[in-house]
């Protein structure tokens, strides 16, 4: 039994057998309290051993870090808010942690440094705590669209195209970088590359996502995407986890009918599956945590044209005096501040945003009728600003190749994208779902280093 | 209502709206049937079509490919194997399909013609149940592992490290690789890409796994990983995805039994969810296939050791007159041939073939008191040959640091790793299932680029 079935189990003075790492040892000369986790919950198991039961080195290296085999009884346990604990009968000590060199002592740790030893942060009860409710999450994400009808699509990872423009992209390679094989004209021979081509890790499963709704009907990819982007902020990953589903047959508005629906499951079922773990992050980081969440779940979205929002932020700052770092007219791609002001100050409620000028939004979304507009939806979130993006596809062909035109997406090379609008083209819309800023909304964490294992950064692939 | 949902629906006499791809279209100058495919099922729905009452121009557009908004009355079917079909009333063409230029009609089309198409093959009924079927299996890993309480752990995939020495890697940079900033020595400045050093990705995810088990105590990553190998078979690609679980606590004799119950468990989630689409494929190409998933299910797997196997292989050679064409001795690594001759031929059921030679497999296997062997256990599969490799992991730093440096793995730069070793170590074992290899002996399929989306193989990275 894992200790998450031991502190629920109904049984007492059973015997027992409990695995795990010790995070603290306190006590008297008559008996040790040591505090056993094996990561199956946040909360430890109290083990308690007579000192006169057991050689005195053995007890010497139950230090914070060691991992035990105890074997004992498990009784009612006297102290508060900890329903069993176990008489400790034998102890074996798997493996110890010199007191002198193991990092994570009882006293606090700052995030940064736990995040210079990410190698060990999850035996933290906060990044226990973390890591446990981004599973859960993950789990979630699969099973809201299993249970719909969508099928887990994945796309490449490495790929020849980069046609998304969505940003700058990482080159994948064999060649020799010290003396790549070159052409007579002195380029490199990616003929000579793995692939035959140059090859780069994708930015978006989306288009290929695309393929698969024109075919299968649902489809949701998840999966890792990659973005070369010289970005130092608490809000971005070089690699990062996304979800996008792609819903052949629907516009626009049920593509907004199912990011809320969507999202707000989600936020559901990490206050229904990780009661214990958001307590603690709550207690620890951020006191209105349930609140924000329970929140999002019982209030509708405001839904909002672009031009109304920027009608709004602009009044913001003309008759409220609402200071703007970045500059807000029609036009401009809105930053995380006159997000966060939409959600946050004024409506006080998650905003879907949709209908965004077209220079600002890619190639592939629908054109509205007024020739300036397309039909993007962006879902903000407080805290968070843009936490899914989306929009209706554009599907009829000509429109979409003067688009490609128009911002100079190699129409040549994107044949097989274009051949779901030459065959069978139907209305079809699709969203991404940032996965580590959803965990970071969920666990009220504020740097996304903190919500993924290794973070990938710039200058930063550490273990 | 989807299709698969209208096809299982009890009413009768109601008006329904299908949505939709043209399979065919048959009929006289009376009446049209056009049968229609969403993806959410291999079965099509027909629709009836009075000629008279449609628009002769239109239903000339109703053609293999195009996609179709239906509106109609939901009625029993006189034809047989469908329980019901569409009276028409209404049909409007989303998107239209040129026959002249519209790769998929009737005929049938051979796999290979259909890999140079694969952005349009998930319209097949061959490969709508492929991918409806690998969708299936992802879900029941994720759902097999969340419910006995592992985490879903993410591990990098761009990685600095390249010690598991489990195969060619590429290389990941944003270096100008036709002119790369040089150090005064000529070689590569590496300190200016991306990342401050040289990076690739990651062969297996199993090593930050390890780490996480060390903490969480049961997880699993579920994610691509990358071989940079010339291998031209239909057994390997280059991106494909793997399912690494790793469990405190477990040692060899528990991993052998998880892996087994793992893989029956996701073959009777296929036979109780898949049915129609194995039912279309058994048909099609493989008549034993559900036969053959019912016996792993029926039976239990052989468990033998390395040794054993060898002199059974030797005994077929040199007593049977069996011909191989790799060599057999005791120290060879088992070619796919012997690995099926074994489960085949000779005990006619799966078979974990343990305790291998040290030589042929990783340094982080568990080393057996022999000195020769590790305990490694690798599940061998009717057909597919290997389809999990796993061991029980060295716990023990000075024996691990030893092997490390036999084989040459860089201590120094291990560091993180060793510390899983160095402070609280403990028992622990893994495996790692080849997710495609999965599918492929789910689905009866025999090329490995038929079950994932787009393949990615040497001098391929089309779409």
């Amino acid at each position: 039994m894992r200790i998450a079935e031991l502190l629920a189990s109904g049984e007492r003075n059973v015997e027992v057998v409990a695995k795990g790492w010790v995070r603290t040892k306190r006590g008297n000369k008559n008996v040790a309290f040591i505090a056993l986790n094996d990561g199956s919950t946040i909360h430890n198991i109290q083990v308690v051993a007579e000192t006169a039961a057991f050689d005195e080195a053995l007890l010497k290296s139950v230090t914070t870090g060691a991992c035990l085999k105890v074997t004992g009884t498990l009784v009612d346990s006297p102290a508060s808010g900890q329903p069993v604990e176990i008489q400790a009968r034998t102890i074996e000590i798997y493996g110890g942690a010199d007191p002198e060199t193991y990092p994570l002592q009882k006293k606090g740790h700052t995030l940064e440094f736990l995040r210079e030893i990410a190698h060990l942060r999850p035996r933290t009860n906060t990044f226990g705590a973390v890591f446990r409710i981004r599973h859960a999450m993950a789990y979630a994400i699969h099973k809201y669209f299993n249970d719909r009808g969508f099928v887990y699509w994945n796309s490449p990872l490495i790929t020849g195209s980069d046609a998304e423009g969505a940003g700058a992209m990482f080159q994948v390679t064999t060649l020799d970088v010290a003396n790549p094989p070159r052409k007579e004209d002195g380029s490199v021979d990616y003929a000579q590359d793995f692939f035959g081509r140059s090859t780069n890790l994708t930015v978006s499963g989306q288009l290929e996502g695309e393929l698969a709704a024109m075919s299968l009907g649902l489809i949701y990819t998840f999966g890792p995407t990659f973005r070369a982007e010289n970005s130092n902020t608490p809000r971005h990953l070089a690699e990062f986890w996304m979800v996008e589903p792609e819903m052949a047959f629907y516009e626009i508005g049920e593509n907004m009918d199912l990011a809320e629906d969507f999202i707000k499951y989600l936020v559901n079922y990490a206050l229904e599956n990780c009661a214990d773990d958001l307590a603690f992050l709550e207690k620890m980081y951020d006191k209105e945590l349930t609140e924000r969440l329970r929140f999002v779940i019982a209030n509708d979205f405001v839904r909002l044209g672009y031009t109304e929002g920027v009608k709004i932020l602009e009044e913001a700052r003309d008759k409220k005096g609402v200071k703007f770092e970045f500059p807000v007219f029609w036009g401009a791609d809105l930053a995380s501040e006159h997000e966060r002001y939409l959600v946050e100050q004024h409506f006080k409620r998650p905003v879907i945003l949709t209908d965004y000028p077209k220079e600002i939004k890619a190639f592939y979304m629908k054109q509205n009728d007024d020739g300036k507009t397309v039909r993007a939806m962006d879902v903000l979130f407080p805290k968070i600003g843009e936490i899914i993006g989306g929009s209706e596809r554009e599907a009829d062909y000509d429109k979409l190749v003067a688009r490609m035109q128009e911002v100079g997406v190699p129409v040549e090379s994107m044949q097989w994208y274009l051949d779901t609008r030459r065959f069978g083209s139907a209305p079809h819309s699709g969203f991404g779902l940032g996965f580590e800023r959803l965990v970071l909304f969920v666990t009220g964490m504020t740097n996304i280093r903190d919500v993924i294992p290794f973070p990938r950064t710039p200058k930063n692939a550490e273990f």
